[in-house]
C-alpha cells in the first residue's frame, strides 16, 4: 500500500476557493490525493479550477463535511498545523518530522489538518489532533498563505515517502542492546583499572569518553563480539 | 551579516502578477526580502498586491530588469530551478542541500532563479546557473505553481538559516587526521597479532570491521589519544 493514500488533506473553514484549487494542485504535484473540505465558505468553483490548473480530479473527489469531528471519524492519527505560540502542551512537530512520522505509520488512517486562512485553526479544533506541526516563519510575518502551507507539508510528506522507499526493507544491522553495551564497558573498565590505566587520570571523566566514543560507533552484534574478543585476548594476556 | 540577505530571488519573465504577489508574500514569511524580475509580462498590479498580503515592501523594491545577464550581474553564486530531466550535465541539487550550500556561501552575493510558469527556464538560462535544483514531484504531474515553488525554496533556505544560527560557530572538535588513524590501526593490529587474536580468524577481515567501528565514531584529537593510551598500557602489559 502507498503510505501517500492513507493521508486525507483537510482544509478547515476556508475562505477563498483559489487556495482550495492551489492545495489541490500541491496534492497532485506530490502523490497526494485525498482531499476533504470542512465547511468551506464556497465550494470548488471556476477560480478553484483555474488555480488546481490540471489537479480536478482532486477537487471532483473532494469531500465536503459540516464538522471536522465528521471529516475526522474514520482517521486514526491526526496532525494540526499550528502557529508556533499556542499555549496548549502539545509536541509540537518540524514539517519534516511530521512527515516522518506519518510515512512510518503507513498502517494507520491519517489527517492533516488546515486551519482557515485568517485565523487558523482552533483551540478546539487543534485538540483533536494528536501532533501539531508548524511551519518556521519570522516572527513578525507568521501567516503563510493556505496553498502555501499546503505545498511545504506536501514536499515534505513526498520527500519522506521518496526515501522510504530507497532505503532498504529492513535493515540487516542487529544494533548491540545496551545490556551487552554495560557489560563491554564493564570489561573495558575492568581492564584498564588492571593495566593502571584508568588510575592515571580521573577514571570517570575517562570512562565517559570512551563510552562516547562507542555509543556514536553504534555497535552491531558482530562488532561488540569483535570488541570483546578482543579485551578477553588482553585479559588472558596477564602476566 | 544575515545570510538571507545575501540571496536574490530572481523570477524570469513571469506571466501572472498574482504569482509575483505569493513569491513576494513566501519570501517574507521565510526572512528573504530581494526580489528581481526579469522582463515580466506586467509589473506588479492589485493582484499582485492582493496575493503578497501585507508584503508589499518586497513588491515596492522588486527591481526589473530587461535580461537575467543584467539581474545576475553583480551575483556571484546562482541556483537555478529546473525540472528533473534537462539534459544538461548539471549538478542537480535537491532544495535542502541547495539551502544548505547557500547558507554555507553567506560571504558570497547570490540568487535562486525560477522560471516561467509554463515553460521553466530554458536552457539558455540554465547555463548562466552554477547549480541546477529540483523540487522532487511525481512524473506524472510535475509542474508546481510559480508561488509554491519559491515557497518550498524559502521555506528550505529559511530552516538551513535556522539551523547555521543554532549550531555552534565553530565545532572544538578537531578529528584525528588520516596519518592518525592509520597509525592507530597498526598499533591495534600488532596488537592483535601479538595476542594471537588476528590469527584465529581471518585477518584482512576483521581489521576491516575494527576499521568500520572506528571510522563511524569519527575519533577526535583527545579521543585517539585515549585509545592509543590504552593500546600503549595493553603493550607495556607483556609477560
Amino acid at each position: 500500500m502507498n503510505s501517500l493514500d492513507q493521508i486525507d488533506i483537510i482544509l478547515c473553514r476556508p475562505s477563498h476557493t483559489g487556495n482550495i484549487g492551489a492545495a489541490a494542485r500541491a496534492m497532485k504535484n506530490m502523490g497526494l490525493s485525498n482531499l476533504k473540505l470542512v465547511a468551506p465558505r464556497s465550494a470548488p468553483d471556476g477560480e478553484a479550477i483555474a488555480r488546481a490548473s490540471g489537479a480536478d480530479d482532486i477537487l471532483d473527489n473532494a469531500k465536503i463535511y459540516d464538522t471536522l469531528d465528521e471529516a475526522l471519524a474514520d482517521r486514526e492519527l491526526v496532525f494540526g498545523t499550528s502557529a508556533r505560540s499556542r499555549h496548549l502542551p502539545w509536541t509540537l512537530l518540524a514539517p519534516k518530522e511530521a512527515a516522518e512520522k506519518a510515512i512510518e505509520n503507513a498502517e494507520q488512517k491519517m489527517a492533516i489538518v488546515f486551519g482557515n486562512e485568517r485565523t487558523g485553526l482552533t483551540n478546539e479544533e487543534l485538540t483533536k489532533c494528536h501532533y501539531h506541526v508548524n511551519i518556521p516563519t519570522v516572527s513578525s510575518f507568521s501567516s503563510l498563505n493556505l496553498g502555501a502551507a499546503v505545498q511545504v507539508i506536501c514536499y515534505e510528506l513526498y520527500g519522506a515517502y521518496l526515501n522510504a522507499q530507497s532505503r532498504p526493507p529492513k535493515s540487516p544491522r542487529q544494533l548491540a542492546t545496551g545490556e551487552q553495551m554495560a557489560s563491554f564497558y564493564q570489561h573495558w573498565q575492568d581492564i584498564m583499572i588492571r593495566l593502571g590505566f584508568l588510575d592515571r587520570t580521573h577514571p570517570k571523566l575517562l570512562m565517559r569518553r570512551i563510552r562516547r566514543i562507542f555509543n556514536r560507533a553504534e555497535l552491531d552484534q558482530r562488532e561488540i563480539n569483535i570488541l570483546r574478543g578482543f579485551l578477553s585476548a588482553v585479559d588472558k594476556d596477564e602476566p
